[in-house]
């Protein structure tokens, strides 16, 4: 589901605002980062994590984000700064960078914790059966 | 001072991070917004804040802030995904959105609370001097 980010637009620009626990993300914001300079058509993600959530905004340009889950497969288009996904633990999640200058914004429920990752499919699919 | 973020590049592309707490930002971060579609040259900001912290980062483009607070002026320029400046509390900013596809992002320390905005130039020198 493609949340919409509030946001406020006056002749001085637009500001669309994310406020951990009473806004739009369902968690605390614990980490934040930026993906950027990526060349266009790359893809990235290809992983997914036991625990951690994680609210996703393409800041500028078009990003596919393809998310998979033990109920099946979602593909949506962010191609707007007011425009988030919410990824849940245990979703395996693909990222295209469809337009050269795309930025994504990443907030995430916790610190970075590579045994939280799981990064191979076969396994996701397996512990997806359990 | 502007802060280094830490940043990871390779051939898909070039990812920065920021940690609440344990990381860069000497807070915990409760809101999150980015402005943008701000025309070039535009002067933002103009506000000071009695409580709140900031960790501002100029995503895109080029952005100059000025910082005044009770020891002086400084003026920085943002120009790369890779630097942040801290706002401390009663801290008056003044940024000028000098690119013209420039988008700055905002982790802040409070949700948001017009109580706790300065918004008179006057007001806050005063409350300076104090």
């Amino acid at each position: 589901m493609i949340y919409s980010i509030p946001t406020f637009k006056d002749s001085r620009g637009s500001l669309s605002v994310v406020e951990s626990l009473y806004g739009v993300v369902p968690f605390e914001v614990k980490r934040v980062y930026w993906i950027y300079d990526v060349p266009q058509n790359t893809m990235r993600g290809g992983h997914a994590n036991f625990t951690s959530h994680q609210f996703v905004i393409a800041i500028q340009g078009r990003i596919k984000i393809t998310l998979e889950n033990k109920d099946g497969i979602e593909t949506y288009v962010l191609d707007s700064p007011e425009k988030g996904i919410h990824i849940a633990p245990m979703t395996w999640n693909t990222l295209v960078y469809e337009s050269p200058n795309a930025v994504l914004l990443v907030l995430s429920s916790q610190l970075y914790d590579p045994k939280t990752y799981i990064n191979n499919h076969d396994d996701f699919l397996n512990l997806c059966k359990r």
